[in-house]
């Protein structure tokens, strides 16, 4: 097991990464405020992973609760996260039961919220359970739920007191869900670690495979880099931005075709090829380094041609995203490969050829 | 005009109260981060304080969108509090767009919810228009909706930018609302202050007629001791939960009896009979000081004696009170007239007798 510290202004927490970790309860108990807790997960994931921790928990005399929601996208709502709260309500939970979250990101981001939001804020974990939300969405402390008019736009700023990624558990993983996470995991290389980049180059087949250590070192390069970049802006004032490469684009394809009809991954995936095709048209990439974005993409098993919104659906879903500016659309775009840098200044002409795909080379 | 300012560990604010402060912009524009504001207000304040409130930020070149919300402690809840993400999404506002609440406290806490939960925080102002907003819910960043098994049950701790709180705004309240405000008024005295508590007796008919003077001097002093409070605890750790002196049993009775029909204030009004009754029954208070209480709280317009609600239900309500801690109510009472304490120890038969209502003298 490696443990990574994320440091915060006021706070910090541990990341622990390893594997046979879901029934390690010495590394969730020293959280607990009290010994009550409510467990928080999904119809797909409970049968496969609930009663051990369940059991882990009784047995250590933690008061377990659980809520089992319904599995997907499209359920990441108010109406979702209200079963939540009857539920916690119904069991007379406290505001010092802590919330866990079992689950991807979907689980991670409506427990969180629902943690935020609970009697003013509950204590809660994050237990990642695949590999998307083991390398992005459970470290960080973004919560959220998705409205009709734009995703993630109703949410909060709230850090887990601990986040335990179990590689174990992505042994169940279907292959889509873990291509989808190789678009995070490819994005962190393309934003900032040209080393890692070249690295993911040579091990995709390995990582498509589940080779135990190269998803350990994956998640674990992806979660240091996320905390020291979360570290550094916890509210998403500056650099943290730099993380949402590839997602201005990947938001309106989710949005624009209907949440749940291509996987966050995929979008992202698709997105960051728009993005680095933006970044060739600025005169930033050549059109080798946009060749070897793609071919890694498309290794990874994901799509790298966007789905044709048309432009205004484009930029009418864009226009909601919550990097918009005082009017300006605010794009991540690559300097090269392994920086990426804020830019505002992408010209209407450059975005219409580039959502148009008239430069898109795959 | 006089202007507090409430310090917090890394942040902090100034609280205006004063006379005619509403189109006063200069008080208003340097916490706008962008100019962008979103008006949130009721249908019943809207035709009194909307339009000269709306003229003077577009007088001043920000672009002002407004929602009209339906009044009442009844709308406290999701469904009306995402009318409020609608307008701002449809208006493609953005995570810096400033939300302004002009209303009571009930429009105060969905709006600072909603600037908590929008794009996962945005701006916001108070703009409290009854006293107990000026006195209590505008200040100190508690935030909130209802859930039907519990009052203020989801929300947040979020701070405003700036309160302002304008004393002529108060001329339209209606009296019962007005001595709803007193309830609160009346807590800060007994809570932590003999000596307001001796002034609030001498000057409650004053305050009833809205004495200008009176008015803003007991605004003045009700923000100081919130100020002083909430500065040493935001999150309610510890001291801050004195404030909720009145309100274990205010808010049983306000969801016993369901919400709008006792007023928030005249809950609270009863609610603190029944705190001194079970400080007198702990032998703290004797007949003298609880009826002191009895008398000022009679005076300011107020009901004295909770409604009968039943053991069974008083029990079920308090027991989802966030002051429950480990299964354990915990309630504040009073050491004496003046100084508030934090007690779990309230047995089960000196419940039953307070709240059957045998040693309630008026
Ligand atoms: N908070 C953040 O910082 C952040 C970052 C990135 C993404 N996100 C959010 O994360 C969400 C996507 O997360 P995701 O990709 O994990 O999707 P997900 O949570 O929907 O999980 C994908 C699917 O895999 C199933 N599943 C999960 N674990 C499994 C396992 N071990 N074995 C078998 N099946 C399993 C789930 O039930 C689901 O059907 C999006 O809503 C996105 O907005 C948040
Ligand atoms: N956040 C906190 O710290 C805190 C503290 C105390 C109370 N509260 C909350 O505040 C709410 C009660 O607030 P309230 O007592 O202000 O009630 P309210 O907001 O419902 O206002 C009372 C009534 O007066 C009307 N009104 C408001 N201003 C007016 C004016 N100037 N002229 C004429 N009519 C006017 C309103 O439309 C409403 O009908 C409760 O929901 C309570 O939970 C919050
Ligand atoms: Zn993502
Ligand atoms: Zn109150």
């Amino acid at each position: 097991m490696i443990t990574l510290d994320l440091k915060l202004p006021d706070a910090h927490y541990p990341i622990h990464i390893g594997r046979n970790l879901l029934t390690r309860t010495d590394l969730l108990k020293p959280h607990l405020p009290i010994p009550s807790a409510a467990i928080v997960t999904n119809s797909t994931i409970a049968p496969l992973y609930l009663a051990p921790l369940e059991q882990a928990l009784k047995a250590e005399g933690i008061a377990t609760r659980v809520v089992v929601l319904p599995d997907g996208e499209s359920y990441k709502t108010w109406d979702t996260l209200n079963l939540i709260f009857d539920a916690l309500l119904a069991g007379n939970c406290e505001r010092k039961t802590t919330l866990i979250a079992l689950g991807g990101g979907v689980i991670g981001d409506m427990t969180g919220f629902a943690a935020a939001c609970y009697q003013r804020g509950a204590p809660f974990i994050q237990i990642p359970t695949t590999l998307l939300a083991q390398v992005d969405s459970s470290v960080g402390g973004k919560t959220a739920i998705n409205h009709p008019l734009g995703k993630n736009m109703i949410g909060a700023f709230y850090q887990p007191r601990v986040v335990i990624a179990d590689m174990v558990l992505l042994d169940t993983l279907p292959d889509r869900e873990l291509s989808a996470g190789l678009a995070e995991v490819i994005k962190y290389g393309l934003l900032g670690d040209a080393e890692f980049l070249a690295w993911l180059e040579s091990n995709i087949e390995q990582l498509r495979a589940r080779d135990p250590a190269a998803l350990e070192y994956a998640v674990k390069r992806c979660c240091e880099m996320k905390a020291e970049i979360v570290g550094q802006d916890e509210k998403e004032s500056g650099v943290r931005a730099l993380l949402n490469l590839g997602h201005t684009f990947g938001h309106a394809i989710e949005a624009g075709l209907g949440y749940g009809a291509w996987l966050h991954g995929e979008a992202v995936a698709a997105g960051m090829v728009l993005a680095a095709a933006t970044s060739q048209e600025l005169g930033w990439l050549n059109a080798a380094d946009v060749e070897r974005v793609i071919s890694l993409i498309q290794r990874a098993g994901l799509p790298v041609r966007a789905p044709d919104l048309g432009l205004t659906n484009w930029l009418e879903h864009m226009g909601h995203d919550k990097k918009v500016e005082q009017g300006k659309l605010r794009f991540v775009l690559l300097k090269q490969l392994g920086q990426a840098v804020i830019s505002s200044e992408v010209s209407h002409d450059v975005l219409q050829r580039v959502l148009s795909g008239q430069n898109v080379t795959a």
